[in-house]
Parts: structure tokens; sequence; C-alpha cells
């Protein structure tokens, strides 16, 4: 029997339960095969990918040099325990470290984003012998039992089975919680909003701060200038760790090989995944600075995992950094990012008062929705939900999260391909300005 | 430059952080190839696997059919977000279930056994609108936050963060917790314990009764007959789910495919991972049953992670358990474990009293090293790892843990290799026996 879209669909309905849903009310995509920023299903439907799938191919779709390097890994040792020493495990871990701010000196390996996130907390609570970590509301790092409560979204709320999580307010200018009317303002407040907590939590009790470098699920919240300085020195002051989740804003999607170049703060842990090998294979890590490294050789560190450092998702990391260096394809997401994405979504943003906010940087990029402008009442979930269908019907898939559609294709995307999802955003956003706007 | 054993060992120690230790400490072992249960390094110095790793590499190494499928999927598609429908996904799907008991309807995929874990437990507090999890104290579960305290073995102790876990003590007889002189005393003695546990925890605040089919990194403990039976009716009794983690004891281990097949007592969930595609591809998951099924059908399950279903792994899946279908590889375990594996071990514990017990079942066997007979004081860890050390030097992977050597080599070895193995065993363990036995 020829595969066909049915055959798919039904399969995945019978047999495969979902994340984050109701598993009654699915109607999965099905795709077939792909290639840089196109996707297409059996019926040769294509679709341009301006989601990179949950934001992490970052290198588009099957990058030739990373599926050779995959086949090549296959045929040499798909796999070894973690207590081994393997050539690309190493090679991996150099390449990482090359793209770190100085002063780091070692990678742990994992799965994928959450237990990064894991890892980095256990690491930051014994190196201090501190038990709380701070991190912020419009946050997401993952779905295990400690990542998900330090998670600040509402994913968190029926997963709170951990303890000494705190949570503060991030800076977010457009929904200000400090009643500020500029980005200067909404720094300073936001800053020593987040001082307050930390004195109220007790200084002495807090081991580390986790923040993503560019909140992402929450939103593409950009901090602004001097916020992530400040959160640096306050860290500093009280002896406190801080941890950039890099998982989603790192490895080009912002134009910099890391969303943390962009500020002039350093971390002393960065947890990663997604873009480090695009998600060819499951891998994510954490880059430990040097007095943690110091620290562990040692003292013992609890944790592991079975695939740590896995010699085919390490293939895939090395092979990825390399053609990413190689095809200048960060280059590319800046230029592309400036010159042709920022400005075309700038534009929709002025001509449709159904877009409350543009916000972004390099193809990193997020349309908040309004029904009102001057309220900013978030346009409804189904109103959104109905506007992602109509751009999949035309052809371009993006991240959709509450009110919004995140903008965010593969950093290898060209400006003729940024050209017609612009086309296809302005026609949808015409069609559902006339329904909605002004409501 | 051409890759050497001191190369890659170089840039392990310079860049590479390990799990579960010191890092000074270190001493990795360079393996640069393998096929079946074979690994070698670069220099051709050739080792027999019987750790199977981290027990996972069921299938052994570079299987051929899989390595195959793993590179046709990746000429195919890579990698596509969780909320598509994918072929390999349902295959594989479909395939896992087909092992499963009757009555189990859909899978949730993971990256490996750690977040299966933790989504079963997420499952089964959802389902029953309770909060507690009773798992053992001997028992491994993952490392992640919810799934380290869950687990019963020390390293949960320095990762306790997590609220709700209660631990009670599971059967085992050569160092029994209840004064039992028999198995049967032993699966009586300690059922009734586990049914004061629930009492005093309060039974309709449990939501789920968590176990290893076969507790593994615990000691290789197989339940008395009727243990898991007995679980079961308290359980049913009290409203309570049942979760039976497979992965390590799964596909094949036992000498069936799952090892809960070797009793008559069906969980309601069932994590997986390692075996399922030998850690080919990192991938794990949940097979749930169909009241559960049905329950999130209407009710929004809280729970993702950016890799679930990911192609790779899945077309490693359905290659992995096709080739082990085929080629009849859960009868090979079965058949060698009882003909040659256990008489050959059980034969070595009569020789020399260092070892204490030796148990198990199909391919999954420990031995447990004691420095006094009577006493069964457990022979001191730095020993064992010398005994380990003595091992690799001639050529013999096993897994260690405390005091014991986990004899697992990969479910297709053959005769002549247990052959090979046991001679090797024999040798060490006699210039051991002659330093330390009755000590
Ligand atoms: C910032 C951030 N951290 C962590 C994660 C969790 O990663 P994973 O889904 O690979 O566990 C995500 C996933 O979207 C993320 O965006
Ligand atoms: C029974 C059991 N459950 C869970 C795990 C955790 O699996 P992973 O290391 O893939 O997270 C293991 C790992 O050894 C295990 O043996």
């Amino acid at each position: 029997m020829p595969v066909s879209n049915q055959y798919v669909y039904d399969l995945d309905r019978q047999h495969v339960f979902h994340s984050w849903s109701t598993q009654g009310n699915l109607n999965p995509l099905v795709i077939a095969g792909g290639r840089g920023c196109e996707l297409w299903d059996y019926d040769g439907k294509h679709y341009l990918d301006f989601s990179s799938q949950l934001v992490n191919t970052n290198i588009g779709h099957q990058h030739p040099k990373v599926i050779e390097a995959i086949k090549a890994q296959a045929d040499t040792l798909v796999t070894i325990a973690p207590a081994t020493a393997n050539l690309m495990r190493g090679e991996a871990a150099k390449r990482i470290l090359a793209h770190a701010p100085e002063g780091f000196s070692k990678v742990f390996f994992t799965n994928a984003g959450a237990d990064a996130n894991e890892n980095a907390i256990r690491m930051a609570r014994l190196f201090t012998g501190r038990d709380k970590i701070l991190s912020a509301y419009r946050s997401y790092h993952g779905s295990t039992g400690a990542a998900i409560v330090a998670t600040g979204d509402p994913r968190r709320v029926p997963n709170e089975y951990a303890r000494g999580h705190v949570h503060f307010f991030n800076p977010y200018l457009y929904r200000t919680e400090f009643h500020a009317t500029n980005e200067e303002e909404e720094c300073e407040r936001a800053l020593q909003h987040l001082h307050r907590v930390i004195e109220c939590e007790g200084p002495g009790a807090i081991a580390a701060i986790l923040l993503e470098s560019i909140p992402g699920t929450a939103g593409i919240l950009v901090p602004p200038k001097g916020y992530m300085e400040g959160v640096r020195a306050l860290a500093d002051q009280y002896g406190i760790l801080l941890i950039f989740d890099e998982v989603m804003a790192g490895f080009g999607r912002t134009g910099k090989w890391l969303a943390l170049d962009n500020f002039g703060a350093k971390p002393d842990l960065i947890t990663f995944a997604k873009g480090v090998n695009s998600g060819y294979v499951p891998a994510g890590g954490v880059m430990i600075s040097k007095p943690i490294c110091d620290y562990f050789d040692t003292h013992f560190f609890p944790g592991g995992l079975t695939y740590s450092g896995h010699p085919l998702a390490m293939a895939a990391i090395v092979a990825t950094l390399d053609a990413m260096a190689e095809e200048r394809i960060v280059d590319n997401a800046r230029q592309i990012g400036q010159e042709v994405l920022a400005p075309g979504l700038t534009k929709l943003a002025e001509k449709y008062p159904l877009i409350g906010e543009a916000r972004g940087i390099g193809l990193f990029w997020a349309l908040e929705f309004v029904s009102d402008t001057k309220a900013k009442t978030p346009l409804a979930g189904p109103i959104v939900a109905e506007m992602k269908s109509a751009l999949i019907q035309r052809g371009l898939l993006t991240f959709t999260v509450e009110n919004r559609l995140h903008v965010v294709p593969p950093c290898i995307v060209t400006a003729a391909q940024v050209g017609d999802a612009l086309a296809i955003l302005d026609e949808v956003i015409r069609v559902f300005s006339e329904k909605y706007a002004g409501r």
C-alpha cells in the first residue's frame, strides 16, 4: 500500500498520544518530507516553514552536510555510554565552547532543553550550597519535574510538585507590570522589583537566577538595554549564580551565535538545545564556567542520563556548527532579519491595528494581536487558531502561542521567501482585521 | 592528524563534563567502533561488551538493519514537530503496543527513561486527582526533578526538591528487610509492609505506585512469585494506579518482550526507553491503557517536549522491533540466558564464596560480592572498581554498581561469547577471591 496522508493521519490518531493537548480535539498536519525552508505532504502540497517546527530547525530542513554527517556516524558508532571518551562528543563540546563567552570550559550534554535546565539548576544548588531558584513568570524552561516548576507560564500550574522555585516579573513594556512608559523606566523598575524579591526571599538562600536570554514562547521579549547587565550586578552583589537559558534563542536565531551576545552580561551557566544541531538528533546541554568546573573536579556531581553525549547527536552538532560557520548562516539571519523581516513586520503592524505590537530581533519575531488597540485586549485564542489555519491553507507555517504568531523561519531563509511569507501574512491579516479589529 | 586514543581522551578530558562522577578522578575508556557484542578502540584493542553500555544495546552494536533504517530516515525527514502526524511515529507506536498487554491503546513518546517516568507520573496524578507517588527504595527512575525524587537509591538524596514521593521497601530476600527466611515469606511480608505504608500515607492521597518490573540498577531483584500480583491487588483495592518502569528490563532483556510478561500482573501505565531501539537514537515513552487515554480525550494533558516522537528515533524503533522479531532475538536471550549464562554464573557463585549471590533472569544477571559470606558484608566499592578494571584489561566490559557486577550482554549474544566471558570472569574472580575472600 502506498503511504498517503490519510494513512499517516489515521495511524497517528489511533496510536499516538500528543503533547500539550486534549486528545479528542486533534487535527495533526501530515508532513512527508522537506528541504531548506520547505515541507511537503504525501499529496505534494508544499509549505513554507516559518515556525522552524518548535523553533529548532535553524539550519533548515534536511541540510545535506548534516544529513551526511549523521549517516557517516551511523556507519561508525551510533551509540556509546557517557562514561567513555568519544571523538564526536569531544569535538562537539569544543565547537560549542568556541561560541561561549570567555571563561567557559566544559559542556555537560543532555537529551534536550528540559534536562539541560535540570542539570544547570542541580549544579547551581550544589555549587552555592543554596536552595532557591528565581525565574521569570514569563518563561518556559521545560516539562520535567523541576524544570516545569521553574517555568513561569501556566503550564507550570498543574505541575507544581517541587519546592524552592520563586517567580518574578520580567520586563515587558507592552504589558508593563511596573506602570512604566518607556524602555528605560521598564528596565529600571524591573530591576528594582527583582532586587526586592531577592531581599524578601533572602539573598543567602538563592542559588541562581534562571533567565531565558530572550524569553521565547512567552512572547519574544527582548530585554530592554541594561536589564541583563543589571541582573548580573544583582547576582554578583549577593553571590547568586546566573543561568541563561539559550535553548530557543541560541545558535543563530537572533542573528548572533548566542542571544547573550546581544547584551553585555555574562552568565555562569548556559543551557542549550534546539539550534545547536537543529534538532536533527535530540540533544541539549549545559556550558559550564571555569569556577563551577573546578568545584566539580573535587566534588561529586549527582546527575546523569543514559544518552548524555550520544554520538549520533554529537555528529549532528559538529556538522551543524561547521556548516553554519562555513555558510555564514548566522550573518544571513542577522541581515535578512534586519533588512527584510523587521521592516516587513513593522509595516504590517502599522497597517493593521489588529497587530498590537510587532517585536523581535534577528529571525525571532512575534506579532501580538489585540481586538482593541487602546485596551490591548488580547485577540481570543480561537481566532488566532483560525488565523493559523488560514495561513496553513495558504501554505505558511508559523508558531502560535495565545494571542500571538511567532514568525521564526530557519536562519537560511532568503529575502524572496520572507517576501512570500509577508504577502501571505498581509492577505490573511487583512481578512481577519476586517472581521475582528476594533471589536 | 589521524585520530588516536590519546587525541580522543585528551579532547574528552578538556571539554566534556561527565555524569555521576567527580570530574578530577576520571579515566574514560576510548571506544572507536563496534559491531554485535564487540567494541574496539583506535589501537585495535577489542572488547566483549557484557554491559550493553548502560544496559541499552539489546540488539548489539551497529545492527545493519537498524543502521540502514536510520540512514533512510535521515534521507527522508530527520525531524518534525510533535504536533504533526508522522509515518514512523505511528508505525513505532503501533509496534510497541503490539508488545503491550491487552488494553493498552496509545503511546506518548519522550527522549529517554527519566522523562518517560515524569510523564507517567503526570498522567497518574491528573487521572486520579491524587498527589502522592509510592516507589521503592531500591529503584532508579531517572534524574530529572521529580523522577529523581521518585528514585529510591542514594542519588535521590542530594536531589530532593519535589514533594509527595513516598518510598517503601521492595522484596530482596538476600538482604531482607522483613526478617524473612524464604521467598514466600519475603513476598508476603513485603506486601504487608506496602499495605501498611498505603494505610499510613492515606490511600485516597495516593495517585500511583511506580515500580520497576525488575529493579535493575538496584541489583536485578526479580520479585518473588506473587509479589507483583499482590501489588496489583492492593492498587485495585484503593483505586491507585500501577506504573511499571520497563526502561531497563523491557524489550528482550529478561528473555520476554517485556519483563512484566514474567508476571501475572498488568499495570495501567508502562514506561520504556533503552531496549526499544537499543538507544541508537535517544527515545523513550509511556504506553497508556485505554481508561487513561479516554480521560485525556476530554481533558488537557499539560506536558510535552520538543522531540516527542522524533522521526529518526522512531525509525530506529521500527527497525529494531522488526529485526528483533525476524531474528528471534528475544528467544535467543531466553535460551542463552537459561542454558548458558544462568548455569555458568551459578557455578561461579558455588565456586567462589566472594560471590554472595548470583541472581537474574534471561540476560539480566548480577553477581553480588561479599567479603564475608555469613555476615554478607558488601565487598568494598574500590575493590569492585579494581575488579572491573581487571576485566576491562582482559577485554570484558560489565556494568558495575556498588558491590556488584551486572552481567548484561546484548540479546544477540552467542553461547561461545558467553563462554569466553565466563572464562574471563572465572580468572579474575579467582585472583580477587585469593586476595579478598573471607576478610
Ligand atoms: C527556552 C526554552 N527552554 C527549555 C525548553 C525545553 O526544551 P525541550 O522541549 O527540548 O525539553 C524550551 C522548549 O521550547 C525552551 O523554549
Ligand atoms: C529503570 C530505569 N528507569 C529510568 C531510567 C532513566 O533513563 P534515562 O537515563 O534514559 O533518563 C533508567 C536508567 O538507567 C532505568 O534503569
